[in-house]
């Protein structure tokens, strides 16, 4: 019988996971990772904590070395090889290497797609100055930090009031910076509520960001350096030693769908619960993908590095002749905005709304912990409910105690499709250092059954 | 139509709880509170933090006083009220007014009984001396802090290491005294798994606390002004200028059997899902009851307030009127050792064992955020599992962050009934600086999938 090869294509984070994936499934299986780039298995999430300094060896962001994962997980890891094309009729893929420029095809028993996402551009004048960078890759963040330690750098403009935003904001103050937030719309944070985003806000005053809203960056204007100097936008000119452009990803889906792999509405390839393309062998996992909301049935774009992790898990398994399925998310997602931190879990009451749900919401504001111990602060749960069902469908928490846990323990009710009712029941711990009697969520849900009555 | 009156039996936490849910449930109704003491609604729980001098201000563990409980409650709150006799017959309770001495007799549409627990004692000589505290009511917080602020005390021994003798340990640590922990068994915290006490122990020893194992305390010596000065046991004695016994409690079930209520193998009251005795109108909530662990389908006593207040509110509505029901509980606990954080879901490994199912076990320790964040240290999450259903019987977490949230979680899934592959598929949050990639808990099944195919 001929040895299985299984080709995985991309090696941040889906990529690895599937390959390390099919090596357990198929040990006699040959399984061989393409990455352009020279890094494989990056934490591109911790970026910003090594940029603001608060994990101080950057290098430790690199979980594995291609040499590691190699040795360690029996992957013939190729860096620095660029997949340039699918050849589906053939079960190949053209790979160049990029050291050399020479293009090879390597034949495959079974493809994962891996591609991941592409940072958004402005599409201004000045944007590819020495002095703008994204936040997408190991060489974003080692330029970022270069450029840190070798120009003195006074004043920042973060452009874009995402997750990565806000990371970024923090991260450069810590550093020192001054820092502008550039940011389209009225409120950060599209997707959360309108009480959160106002609480943002609110933190990122408090901490001396400027925050510029319904700013449309026009051009950044270069010194003859190839430096920016300004940002020119809609709201005025700020000035800038470092632009950080956080203005989301998008799906690296072109390799796929040149070679007919479906995307959806999102941009993302579409997949089933194995994680198959609409082609044969064909498999996709990560930021090149859409992901079905188990919450509303839909597909979402989703590009977080726990989807991408499952995502290759069950393509890589697949891929290596198992039965693995991942049945789709509900979202779950947090931020630290300096002192606050913020989780999401579920639908935001648009998209429930939109959904067709008869929505109806409840806020809450409690404290953390018994209110008279020290280290109890606010917490701020607000909950979003189709009053036909009972069911939650999403949550806002947030807070500076406790927060992400909590949030947590709504996705699971959201998961599992619980009304208030069910939550109410819970049977949660009460420790006067660590939690009240009834715990902020108890009483949001209590709240929220009255009102649904 | 003549007017309802409820009569509610104690006003610690469960009699309150009663009083006031039957008062909004049916608000035409006379609600009755009697309490033997001067005391309503204390918060015992947070009695070591006054103690420990966490929480300055001992008064604010009053929640409420009785005029403020009557007058925004609506409830006839009646303090050194002792109800001596329940006349079923009658639908009557004979209550002796103790600043008076009378008895006199009250009529009631429905009754609540909700007469607590007492500590246990030790039986030895010595133990009534005036430097001897227990830890449950309000009085022995206000006689231990006027001992401890009017004679200098030096050494404390805790005889008792259960979770009040716990608490009492840091407390008193905190305070500046010298504490010895005296315990019967050979680790503390009965019912947690061993390497959870055996890492208590280790706390105990790391913040100076002197652990006696395997010790019975033969007598209590006291000097001529009925001071006790040393402990002795069969382990050796000990200088004690304060001892605290913290053995457990035993429901308070007397005032209710001798009317002929019921009261299980616990010794505890046993009651319906309203929450109603056996006996026609009357209804038991909190420390006098057992209560149902829902894991196992048998009767436990578990003296907590957060089962207490449920309990009271569900026997309140029913008093009055209403229709609503106590599934029972999982029993979710969870205690501060000075820096480590533990808590318990669900049943032990033994109470598994005991109850008939196919039991595994399984224990990771990894890391409670990103590992390279700030703030990132170990947790240790164990987990009772049945090989037959594949479910979650209980887990018992410990570490010194994020831990009392994640047991939480553990305890939905225990609620539910879920298994090791429904926990797996939990989409959670990960954000570096409050929570990895894979949480403790996906680590913790994952494992423990593999080990039950």
């Amino acid at each position: 019988m001929r040895r299985n090869r299984i080709v995985v294509v991309g090696g941040l984070a889906a990529g690895p996971s599937a390959a390390a994936k099919a090596a357990r499934t198929d040990p006699a299986a040959e399984i061989i990772l393409f990455e352009q780039t020279e890094t494989v298995s990056y934490g591109l999430c911790e970026a910003p904590y090594t940029i603001g300094g608060e994990i101080p060896d950057e290098s430790t962001l690199v979980s594995y070395t291609p040499d590691r994962l190699a040795a360690e997980k029996g992957i013939a890891v190729k860096t620095q090889h660029r997949v340039e094309k699918i050849l589906p009729t053939k079960h190949a893929v053209a790979v160049r290497d990029l050291r050399t420029g020479e293009v090879a095809e390597y034949s495959y028993t079974a493809l994962v797609v891996a591609t991941g996402s592409s940072p958004r551009k402005l599409n201004v004048d000045g944007e590819e100055g020495r002095n703008v960078f994204h936040v997408n890759s190991r060489d974003d963040t080692l330029g970022i930090l270069r450029y840190l330690e070798t120009e003195r750098a006074g004043t920042a403009v973060v452009i874009g009031g995402g997750y990565i935003g806000m990371e970024m904001c923090e991260a450069l103050k810590r550093r020192g910076l001054e820092v502008t937030l550039v940011h389209r719309y009225r409120l950060p944070m599209a997707g959360l509520e309108e009480e959160t985003r106002t609480r943002i806000v609110e933190e990122l005053a408090n901490n001396g960001v400027r925050f510029v809203t319904n700013a449309r960056v026009e051009s950044l204007l270069q010194d003859d350096s190839q430096r920016v100097v300004q940002v020119l936008s809609t709201k005025g000119s700020f000035p800038a030693d470092l632009v950080i452009l956080s203005l989301g990803v998008t799906p690296n889906a072109k390799l796929a769908t040149d070679a007919r792999v479906r995307t959806g509405p999102t941009g993302g390839i579409v997949v089933d619960q194995r994680q198959q393309t609409n082609i044969d062998g064909v498999y996709a996992a990560g930021d090149c993908c859409e992901v079905r909301n188990v919450v509303n049935g839909k597909p979402m774009y989703i590009p977080l590095a726990t989807i991408a992790s499952r995502q290759g898990w069950v393509a890589g398994e697949n891929a290596a002749g198992g039965r693995a399925t991942f049945r789709g998310v509900i979202r779950a997602v947090a931020v630290k905005v300096f002192g606050l931190e913020v989780a999401q879990v579920g639908i935001s009451s648009d998209e429930a709304r939109a959904s067709g749900f008869d929505v109806a919401t409840q806020s809450v504001s409690t404290w953390s912990r018994v209110a008279i111990m020290p280290g109890s602060s606010r917490i701020s749960v607000r909950l979003i409910l189709d009053k036909r069902s009972q069911r939650i469908l999403g949550a806002n928490v947030f807070g500076s105690d406790g927060v992400v846990q909590r949030a947590n323990i709504l996705g699971v009710a959201i998961q599992h499709k619980m009304t208030v009712d069910d939550v109410f029941r819970f049977d949660m711990i009460y420790s006067p250092p660590f939690a009240p009697l009834w715990d902020p969520i108890l009483i949001a849900v209590n709240e929220a059954r009255k009102k649904m009555k």
